[in-house]
């Protein structure tokens, strides 16, 4: 109703004609460029960051190349071995040239591009792509794991086209080994593109061993210093997370502390539930019932349950 | 096993040969447009709706428009004022397009555009860029709320990057501009983009302050008649919703009134929280707690966690 | 800090000189290609599988055919029989080649694109695009459910526009019909897109009813084996779910038995319940209030709430 009222207003009302289009419009650009003068980010003698569409085109070649006989891509060429040759020098050149935008923002000559940056992105986009061979293993490894642990699955093959679980394992896996190289930014902005994909939200700091399965994965968020083992499994909307921030003096954040828990080998956290805290541990072949709320340690072999909470029934109401 | 038994069937089968595909492809279009006749949505005189994809594209413009620092354009021009000015022109452009599309539908003359619908539509998307810089304004404040409470933030632009909670933010800032300026389908559309992309479910209708903050924020959902204060902080998971709707005496749904929770200034609610009804008030520095149910209001100052749930353990299984 | 310090040493230090790029990428090339043929995934030999990026074109198209009224087309063409009648025959066309390539994997003859899977590549597409007359009254009917059960529609436009558990339900019902005509990887590729699109999780074996209605969504999980009567209505963060998966003999997961809960007509799920295993039973017009943890069967007419926790309250901490 006040929709449609309105509507009727705005339709017998007349647009103002005191201004032109054009004036306001440059009234508009004007007052946005101000704002960004005046803040603390968006200066307009900024270097240019990372491109997040170029981040999202990079990340889908980056998991076709990990995994060349599921390619994403609309026609595969019918030779494997130039489908990963191409690919391989497409992601170098333009993960490269994301580098070293991403390195010149601590760069102290930011006005223009210099030598060392970029020598710096060719360096570490080389380093990278240099880890893929044991990535992959990581990743197959993986892939087993969803098979071996999810009874809806097919087949491998399975797995790597459809589990949001194995995309983000893979993408974490990619962006954690940037984080490793110092690089900034972008390693963030990989696990967010994964993030916004399949709901779930790995930090690219977190060690996670190998044979890692996260199952259905939405609401999933692991924290910057998580530790987890190897032969883990994850259910949707886990929390791997922290507990109460410390401040210094001065009230701001203390940073850079561990504020995430420790999962031991072979544990088992079902849907729903949170672990918080830095000093938790979850001791190795635990399971961690659905919806449990923990922020202490659980020894080795434990199966922590919630108490069935109490249900009130009400019939024929 | 099953799968198999079939296509090996599918295999030795044939084809049915009796009708050409073109007949039968012929036969399925007549189907679906009886279909759409018959129905109380898709009529075939239907002037045209906003297009989803478009309404992405102009979203990510938008985005772009508010932060040209961090534009995720792949080759943003070196002169930010002429990157800025491009940008309002296009944006201004195709949303008064999209706009006069929605506006029609309210109009009694939807068989052609009528020129008001036109008009308005320009008119609309003017006075929403008119907002922008009192916008930019508010997301810097959350761009420095969320660097400020997230201890795992390196930077402000690292905020602008990659955290999903501004995307959201954002959108809806963008959105409750246009609902308030009565635009139809736009503001839904829009906030539905930012959902798909971050899993944060804001309403355009809801009333939220400044520096708000919203982490991970996979699975959030805040509803049409929300309100939220200043400097609030909201976790993944959190949920500010309805609480049993009430019927007309037909049975139908009522609509419009407050159905969902007040939440003041410099309130806390942590991961997988549930506040519910149109009469629930949460006091101002109000901390609630993880996995909390409410149903109630709180008193201003107040912590409310949940009892510790009681968990069963077994070793050694 | 540590990046401030790392990324100086970074600029002091020098690119490592000692191999050539073009050496280097060709030694990453051979060692990915290694990798594939020592795995049981990725083989150079494999026939092509089904791309994940035709498989979301498609699917967009299949939701524009399905609702061509509300089609997120840029351009619309002006004549509804026109717009439909070519985006049946592009979609026929895209999908036989899809099809086809999912089934030679079953085939024997995999080396080349064989007559067989080529014919019934088409066949089935086409069987596909024979349910959709009757897929459309279905999807009206919950079209319908969306908008009488939300207080927040306001029309059933705004459904088809806005309403992410349309999408998922829209994917669903299509995928359903291709698991029923058994066709490999497919479905699940098309309902994970919907479940990244969405945060809603179907599996396209799950069995669901008329008019079903999903609110908000994301986080929803909703098993394989899962039977959903007519009329039910679901909140986000619902999981439909497996309980204690059965193994073999020799220690491997047993597939294929019904391991997810039924639920009868006329039934709501509140955001956050979790129901699972494949003999738990929710009687028809049953409600299962928010958060519920359920793990066996609850009587028809029946009303399921979390006794209210225990919440402990400080004030003026």
């Amino acid at each position: 109703v006040r929709q449609g009222e309105t509507e009727k207003e705005v339709r017998d009302a007349k647009p103002r004609p005191d201004t032109s289009s054009g004036q306001r419009l440059s009234s508009i650009v004007g007052a946005v460029l101000d704002s960004c003068r005046s803040s603390a980010i968006d200066g307009e003698d900024h270097a240019p960051f990372p491109s997040s569409r170029e981040i999202v085109h990079i990340s889908e070649d980056l998991m076709d190349l990990l995994f060349p006989g599921c390619a994403t891509d609309d026609a595969p060429s019918g030779d494997a071995a130039e489908h990963v040759d191409a690919l391989v020098r497409k992601v170098f050149r333009r993960l490269s040239v994301q580098i070293s935008m991403s390195l010149r923002h601590g760069c102290l000559k930011s006005g223009a591009l210099c030598e060392r940056c970029a020598a710096w992105g060719q360096e570490k986009a080389m380093l990278l792509l240099e880890t893929f061979p044991r990535l992959r293993e990581l990743l197959v490894a993986d892939v087993k794991a969803a098979f071996g642990r999810d009874p809806a699955a097919k087949s491998l093959e399975e797995v790597v086209l459809s589990y949001p679980g194995l995309v983000a394992i893979t993408v974490y896996r990619v962006a954690h080994e940037l984080w490793l190289l110092d690089v900034p930014f972008i390693p963030r902005m990989m696990t967010e593109y994964a993030h916004g994909k399949t709901g779930i939200d790995i930090h690219p700091g977190a060690k996670i061993g190998s044979s890692f399965f996260i199952d259905h994965g939405t609401g999933v968020v692991i924290g910057e210093t998580t530790e987890i083992g190897d032969n883990v499994t994850i259910y949707q909307g886990v929390t791997l997370g922290g507990y109460r921030f410390k401040k210094r003096p001065d009230g701001s954040l203390e940073r850079g502390y561990k504020r995430h828990p420790t999962v031991g080998d072979d544990v088992i956290i079902y849907a729903g539930a949170t672990v918080l805290g830095g000093d938790t541990v979850v001791g190795a072949r635990s399971v961690i019932g659905g919806s449990v709320w923990l922020t202490h340690s659980v020894p080795p072999d434990a199966v922590v349950t919630i108490s069935e909470p109490e249900l009130k029934y009400k019939v024929g109401y």
